[in-house]
């Protein structure tokens, strides 16, 4: 008998649509064996059925929902919004509204994702915006940091909901029973930083949360992996991960170049290709792909536009991880704690979204 | 004839203190020839002469002053500049506050370094703080990137303060007749990122400065060298900065993983080790050490507290560069352009020194 629970998937998102989703789909039934939820694949059939018609026993979990309608990878969030309906992104999303999908994967749009799902999923109880996880690579494993760009500001109470959702996402997909965390500032001292940063330290350390707060960690902790959750504001944490990026890209160049700088530089690489494919993998960011909302009544994956089948899996993986918990539950319940001690928590943050 | 110029050294800062400040002098002056300028050494006389009576011919370029007192590395600024009086520090800084040296370079306490550096040499005028300029290796070559933590949070006007004197910087060290600029933000359209950066953006586009204005950039940019200079607050600069160095690091360290794995990984590594060292000298940030304080009524450049004698060298040959170029100039003449078009340009802005 096959798994009960179901797995939305907007194929039409990303650089590839569903030349990379359904390989995607079929590398995450792969691998999870007996374990496999059903997919439920919103976007053009013709193009879906192509793709699925060169993968195996795959196929039979796989129902297809056929839409004509995409959501641009440039369209404003609004215009998603108000034109979206209809849409693979929008169908794959309602899907998990209508109770039919447990959560939903895209690839798509990450602003129209986020507003789209706002719209027809609402926020849990007690949060006003969702946040955006990047799973970073680490010397240790891998950290969450968020938010990554969901939000452009953030006050002290928004940095300590996103505590809350990293440490219970953290949880979820790592299992860590109590996961530490850091707040991401200029210095490790208690004088350090902006208003906000201070006071959400303050906050953290003094609102007993049930998760092992640091203190203030700075950007080289991240890679170094010395907390498993990585707090700050969007603008900061999305600078950051985009910079991370730019840097590996950099040294990975450096390094091709030195590989091709003359015959025995080549001869090396060749010798040393088996161990520089396993690094690779290890840095490889598709392997660490998907990219939860959090915040959301309802399971939301973002999969990087670029990623290939393996990342799109990671994808599912860590939807799924979601799916088996009860990360939401945990989250209602430490707002509500929070709450209590911040009268003020609960009200509209000086932030805005994306857009 | 020796050159008339001098340049003066806080011998006792950073890690190492004399014993990377001697050897760093010592490899300037074999790099510059005949155009090295002469050099004041602050700091404990009988640990300077003994590092110097290791040196050939550019102990005669060198005089030493001695003091027993130091700032610590984790003195508090406002402490420094309370007790630091008499220090090698203070004294190296008094020594162009005083005429006698064209600028001084420091591998000590940051903060302290800013703070008595602030208070002997003021600012330029119409410049309210200094910013911290760091270069960054760059797939095209180096860029310029300010602030990187000199203070905690930036007005647009102070942004585009940053603008003005990182397109300076540029030309003056790298000779860029109109260096490109860029404003860091989440995304490179118009709508995007916070009211401080929008309404830089704004400035640096309708005020005819001396300088090429590209708009905003992102994080993955500024490793690219999309542009010349990037500009940015000083919490966001001082993250990108540190989440680099450590992203750098891990690499580096999966890099020698993957080389010590196998074997035959060893060999490979081995017959590559040439093409493997040109890389980490291309990535060693030790070569583009030295980063100014700009702003300030006098050239103060810091070196990185860890950094070897090629380090320090480099951070020497910053601050020459500097001292003969006419960058504070510039900077004056274009604040007032700034002053012109934003009347309220020159008054405090809401920003704190990094503490």
């Amino acid at each position: 008998m096959s798994n009960s629970l179901v797995i939305s998937i907007d194929a039409m998102g990303g650089d590839h649509g569903p030349a990379v989703a359904a390989p995607g789909v079929a590398l995450a039934i792969e691998r999870l064996g007996a374990r496999a939820p059903r997919f439920l694949l919103h976007g053009d059939a013709a193009k879906i059925e192509a793709e699925l018609s060169k993968l195996g026993a795959a196929r039979a979990l796989c129902e297809v929902r056929h839409t004509d309608k995409v959501v641009a990878s440039n369209e404003k969030p609004a215009h998603a919004v108000r034109r979206g309906k209809g849409s693979s992104l929008w169908n794959a999303v309602e899907s998990v509204r209508q109770g039919e999908a447990r959560a939903v994967v895209s690839s798509g749009n990450t602003g129209a994702l986020m507003a789209i799902s706002k719209l027809q999923l609402r926020m849990l109880s007690g949060l006003d915006r969702p946040a955006i996880v990047a799973t970073w690579p680490t010397l240790k494993g891998v950290s969450a940091v968020l938010d990554v760009g969901a939000n452009v500001s953030s006050d002290a109470a928004q940095l300590v909901e996103f505590a809350i959702m990293g440490a219970a996402f953290h949880r979820a997909v790592h299992g860590a029973k109590k996961p530490t965390v850091g707040l991401l500032n200029v210095g490790s001292e208690e004088q350090k930083g902006h208003e906000e940063v201070r006071e959400a330290h303050r906050l953290l350390r003094e609102v007993g949360l049930d998760l092992d707060y640091r203190g203030f960690v700075e950007g080289d902790d991240i890679a170094k992996g010395t907390v498993d959750v990585v707090v700050t504001d969007g603008f900061t944490g999305n600078i950051a991960l985009k910079t991370a990026e730019g840097t590996a890209r950099f040294v990975r160049q450096a390094l091709k170049d030195a590989f091709t700088s003359s015959l025995q530089a080549k001869l090396g690489a060749l010798i040393a290709a088996p161990a520089l494919r396993k690094m690779r993998d290890r840095l490889d960011t598709s392997l660490v792909n998907g990219g939860p909302l959090l915040g959301l009544g309802g399971i939301v994956v973002k999969s990087h536009g670029g990623t290939d089948a393996r990342g799109f899996a990671n994808a599912i993986k860590v939807a799924l991880d979601l799916a088996n918990s009860d990360y939401d539950k945990q989250i209602v319940r430490q707002m509500k704690q929070l709450a209590a001690v911040l009268p003020d928590a609960a009200e509209p943050a000086a932030s805005e979204i994306a857009r």
